[in-house]
């Protein structure tokens, strides 16, 4: 029997339920999707798309009933993506599914059902209360970020030794890659030797520490490299020789990775109990309900729907 | 008849000589090259390269001779290397050429050389004491670093309304685009509305100023856009849009740049009296004088002769 994956339908006032839809299809090959929407709900957006309910369209009854109204931020619309998410988690926690696959979520419609979090990460740290980390990419090139959404200037006060060992630790028990996977420098050149600042000294002690720590216990040994230089980091001779990256910060890693990889990259929260997937891209409110199937790439879904299977494993 | 550039030879222990010569032939077709090498010095080169002296490879006789030691840091090679950028910028101000392009010298041999600048743009900067522009890139991109060799956590205090008013204005004034050029914002998600630091609001407000300085003048009204959220900058629907982008620092801008175009890409001295214009590799010593032509790519090297001609124009 197919893997079982819950998808997290997202704001349906947006592209999410569309995508799914429309690569319904594609995914059964590789899984049995369980998607949390309640009947009612998936009718009034089937109406709206003019797309038929596929027959085999399995639904976990997320309960709400609302107006959807194509591209606009909604109260109503932001509590049912929450709820549909938590259904696909608590679905994942009491194994009826292997994994989460989430559709995209808006922030502002979050705010205004005043829920707290500002997407779905913050919910899973919340929930396990677990250092969940954020990895991004593609088959090609994985980009986990040490730090996420902070201000550029808070970035150096966060490399330090300890922390970073332990998000090095983690990350590597979570991929388990069988390459040495890469570790950015934090500064220009990497610092050229001290002379543009000094934090890549931790970063090596952290680069040193995770490795012995992991040697006793995984294959690979000294599984990390680095610091590398962080703007030839994502050149293709780096990108032949490693498949997974470790970013000081958001903008080092995602900014190369969107450059290359818009497309077909996906969101993978690690670390965490549950494996949960999930598109890199937003509602795309200002294509919504507007027949622009073409504009719509599901490679992404897709490849998250992919990435889902194999960690879960 | 074609105009005349300088062509500063690089550290003789490096690759620079090598791809001159191999791509003598192909540059001779834009321009006439002045290298600025003595007869004695190329001699010497050559033998050891097995590469005849093409017949019309016209040289300005840059003064010195010592034992070539290919792949070796040498206090003599980064002298000369020194001296023949000199007299490459002088053949350009007093006007027998019309612009310099530099092969790469080496740092470590410029210091042991007691050679107090790190690089070429800082030669410039000290000679003609003005504020050089630093861009690289390819015909495809552009990228304009506001701030450059400077550790990651000293960024941010750098980003000031004033200087960066003024830093646009030069670089449009240099560039004169005809296109907008795009202005990247400095924190993830460009802040989020103040949410992730508050650099934006300058970058903001210096790209108002810098728009309402030009307007006076040029023909492209509001030439600068942004800021850019960074880590979609240099997505594939913003390089359709945008030939030249401003980042805040070395790594948001270089990143991208290198995984995508590395090759092809460039390095130009823009905001002074002459025009320079630079291969973006280094010496390379691992490979020199190793005839190892087909690992050279000389791309780099010509894409340089073009820039700096365009430039000159």
């Amino acid at each position: 029997m197919k893997p079982k994956l819950a998808i997290s339908i997202g704001d349906l006032n947006g592209v999410g339920i569309e995508i799914a839809l429309k690569a319904h299809e594609a995914i059964k090959e590789y899984c049995q999707p369980i998607y949390c929407i309640n009947k009612k709900m998936l009718e009034k957006a089937t109406t709206l798309l003019e797309i038929p309910i596929p027959t085999d369209f399995k639904i976990h009854k997320t309960k709400g009933n609302f107006e959807i109204k194509p591209g606009c931020v909604s109260k109503k619309s932001g509590r049912y993506s929450y709820d549909s998410f938590c259904d696909a988690i608590n679905l994942t926690i009491n194994k009826k599914t292997q994994a989460v696959v989430t559709l995209p979520i808006n922030k502002e419609s979050w705010s205004k059902a005043n829920i707290v979090y500002k997407g779905h990460t913050e919910v899973l740290r919340d929930y396990f209360d677990k250092n969940a980390i954020m990895m991004l990419g593609c088959s090609k090139m994985f980009v986990a970020l040490y730090t996420e959404h902070i201000a550029l200037k808070k970035v150096a006060n966060k490399i330090q030794m300890e922390p970073l060992t332990q998000f090095l630790v983690d990350f590597q028990t979570c991929v388990n890659s069988h390459k040495p996977i890469a570790v950015l420098g934090l500064n220009p050149h990497a610092s050229d030797n001290g002379v543009l600042g000094n934090e890549e000294e931790k970063i090596i002690a952290a680069i040193n520490e995770a490795n012995e720590i992991l040697n006793k216990t995984s294959q690979l040994q000294n599984p990390f490299t680095g610091p590398l230089v962080p703007d030839t980091a994502f050149c293709k001779f780096n990108r032949d020789k490693y498949t997974h990256f470790v970013a000081m910060y958001h903008d080092q890693g995602l900014a190369p990775l969107k450059a290359l990889y818009f497309d077909d990259s996906i969101n993978v929260s690690l670390n965490l109990p549950i494996i949960r997937t999930s598109v890199d891209h937003g509602t795309a409110f200002d294509i919504a309900y507007k027949q622009h199937s073409n504009h719509l790439s599901d490679t992404s879904y897709i490849n998250a729907i992919k990435e889902a299977l194999t960690l879960s494993k």
